[in-house]
């Protein structure tokens, strides 16, 4: 393990953390609110802190996918400890153990809270609250690509750790130019958003903070309806930019270019799409009895679908309370998550695709034994490895699931919520069902559960094998 | 596909069916019930009909995997279909899809009922529902295998077909062999038990039908309380039971053969046993405060982990009140399952030892890339396919999983129901959570959720891909 350089990328994080930090600070300034200065406090250190560290340059550049990992993984939890110091120091969040679940839900772009009264929070704390979000959906390293003056081969290391999905593609052969295209296009979006939230009739503050959880496809809501409150088109307008935030970035990236045969053939955009439409359709139609008319029945089941499938978790109803067949459908949704390559959480659609494939095969195998077709996803081959790797996926999914659920269920909850907060909270979502449903919360979970489920928060992001790898003892031989 | 073998074949599982049908006609003969005229009538026309078929012997000898898979799927759809009959032309389950659904959770092992009172049931109808775990609980095919002058490279196939595991391994060289061993430990065993259970004072006929049960895994019970009015003596000497029953028969094999070393090495039945050992005692102490001392919660504990990790399911106590510690480690146990090569269903203990040493092999790729290792069980190298295989498995078992529980949920029951009917009942397990509970029963679905769970049991008794295959067009072009 190359310490100095995972030291050397820590000291780059934690100056960007102060960095981020000038947001919430400004916001105090306008508000006039005394939070603000424990986070310019808390920004000094960490700049400080930061800045040491980058002084010392390591010697040996040698920086492989290990190295890529584990610092990824460091990173977020530094991010997390660091991110969630003004809250308990402000009192905002008195407990610092809350604190953290909070700031790694937020950068997690999970979205599930331990408060109780997200409204009694100052506007500091919740725009910044709600600008993890911004700064989790695209992801830390991805900026840090952007805009810092590194070479070598090791930033792919770094891309393929924080990135979602199955595979990683560069956008173009740079790594710097291809970060910097993805963050161009995720501000242009999410400014699209504000400026629409803004137009109708949404206050100012509350389009920002909105517009960065829809963009992050986080979740955390300022009110304590969440979405219910806001008008029917500023509904609409979240709606339809959750599912584009959705969306993997490929499809944008084809979209500038021209080259619009490439975008519109993406087969995981395209059941993205179908999923999203059929999952309306039904759940519209079977909730249709508890709505007052088919419009407002559209208009919710449409942004709880957008909502869940996005794992961004706004809500404008309890789903809690609707019939079964809807649940289920929220609960598969949850499971298969949005498009690999974009900012949404899940195990998500493409992962299902090259699943679905791998079944026809292997039973096309027993109808005509001497076949052996490979993989194809968007006209090209999958790698053997490749579809390997995402079976094997599953399996770690399934694992941790099980484990996190057994953990969590010395509490003395019921297993819906047990069942459904673990899988809420792995696949980045934020509410579940029961207990944790969009008018509960985590509140309730002892420590060791809230723990449990910040590691899972994490392990979710940044699939799970960066989390999975610091718990692994052969990792931290210096050799 | 090679019609004539298939219609063949399933002539030999027609006669067969008719020639355990004997049981259940004695029974009437000794209780003097009228029942037992309609099990004759049934099996004549069965035997009639597969006399027919068997007649012609089919032209063409070739057969390969494909008819293996298609004609056990049909094979175990048809004994479902004929073995029903008896049942609604009694009038002691009027309607037929009811009646299937019970036998096909007979032969599958599952032990879900659609009863709601089982103490209404004559002594031949109860006797034929517990002789069906039996039948099914070893197989149909391995029994034909062992006694029918078949020659042939084919009866591997269908030995592949019907074996629960991710691997066939043959006791002895020869097929017929190896399936007469596996019929002659299983036989024993149940008369070992059978023997025990008079002399503990349990009534002949409970102790005939619990054996079955037991040895099938299946878990019907004959009594409304399932097995909690039999004595303590007797309840003990289930548990132990039905963990034996729940053993890689390759274990009692050895033991026959004096390869005690070889015996108590298998990996699989070394876990089994130690998972037993933990749940059970995690339980107890988890539920020491319901329970009229630690005598009573450990027997109680015991044989609830003993029923559900074998997927048995005769019950003792309401889990169903249990704290969710202990209802979430029940819901592990009916995931892992037993071990391959035993009566028991679940996903099976060995493909968990697979998952997690392939999930150590892919961390182990983070850490040292050019290290390629292979996944070893029990000394021995697994074969590639096999672990790709063993992966894929989880995934088509997860996908048929989610699209049955959406079905379902069609119904109007909660969650918990819906999850943990079709859990119980695709693992062959019987009874869920909730309404499906120990307590509860399958008879409030609809006759379209009662298909869709008949299929699951099937599926998971033959290991999803005969009755996947039977959906599949292309299995059924002559060519």
């Amino acid at each position: 393990m190359n310490y100095s350089f995972i030291v050397y990328i820590l000291g780059w994080v934690l100056t960007l953390e102060a960095g981020f930090m000038v947001l919430p600070c400004v916001t105090s300034l306008i508000y006039r609110e005394k939070t603000g200065l424990w986070f310019l406090l808390v920004a000094a250190v960490s700049a400080l802190v930061g800045f040491l560290l980058i002084r010392k340059k390591p010697k040996n550049p040698q920086f492989f996918t290990k190295e890529g990992f584990a610092v990824v993984g460091l990173s977020w939890i530094a991010m997390s400890l660091v991110g969630a110091l003004p809250f308990t120091l402000s009192k905002e969040i008195p407990n610092y153990i809350d604190a953290v679940f909070e700031t790694a839900s937020g950068f997690t772009t999970t979205g599930a809270s331990i408060l109780t009264d997200v409204e009694a929070l100052s506007h500091t704390a919740l725009i910044w609250r709600s600008f993890t979000h911004w700064i989790g959906g695209m992801g830390v390293f991805i900026f840090l690509l952007a805009i810092l003056p590194m070479a070598g081969g090791y930033n792919m290391h770094l891309m393929r750790a924080e990135s979602p999905g199955p595979s990683v593609g560069k956008l173009v052969p740079k790594v710097k130019e291809s970060a910097k295209i993805l963050y161009i296009i995720y501000l242009s979006i999410t400014v699209a958003e504000m400026v629409l939230l803004i137009i109708a009739r949404m206050p100012v503050f509350d389009a920002i903070c909105i517009s960065f959880g829809t963009a992050g496809t986080g979740g955390f809501g300022i009110r304590a309806d969440s979405c219910a409150s806001y008008n029917a088109v500023c509904q609409w307008i979240i709606t339809i930019f959750m599912a584009l935030f959705g969306i993997n970035f490929n499809f944008y990236f084809f979209i500038i270019r021209k080259r619009f045969k490439d975008a519109f053939t993406i087969e995981e955009v395209r059941w993205y799409v179908a999923l999203i439409l059929l999952s309306t359709a039904l759940v519209t139609f079977n909730t249709l009895r508890i709505h007052n008319g088919v419009g407002v029945a559209l208009r919710t089941a449409a942004f709880q679908v957008s909502s869940i499938i996005t794992t961004t978790g706004f809500a404008t109803a309890d789903f809690n309370l609707w019939p079964s067949l809807s649940k289920t459908i929220l609960i598969i949704l949850m499971l298969t998550g949005a498009c690999a390559g974009s900012t949404g959480g899940g195990l998500k659609i493409s992962r299902f695709i090259i699943w679905w494939k791998s079944i026809k095969n292997e039973i096309e195998v027993f109808i005509h034994p001497r076949s052996v077709k490979a993989v194809e996803m968007d006209g090209k081959t999958i790698e053997k490895d490749t579809v390997r790797s995402v079976s094997v996926y599953m399996v770690v999914f399934l694992l941790v699931y099980m484990i996190s659920v057994f953990l969590i269920s010395l509490d003395k909850f019921d297993m819906v919520t047990n069942f459904t907060a673990i899988l809420a909270t792995i696949n980045n979502i934020g509410p579940g069902l029961g207990e944790v449903g969009p008018c509960g919360g985590f509140s309730g979970f002892s420590y060791f559960s809230k723990i449990v489920i910040i590691f899972d928060m994490l392990a979710g992001r940044l699939e799970l094998y960066p989390m999975l790898l610091l718990l692994t003892p052969g990792v931290w031989k210096k050799h």
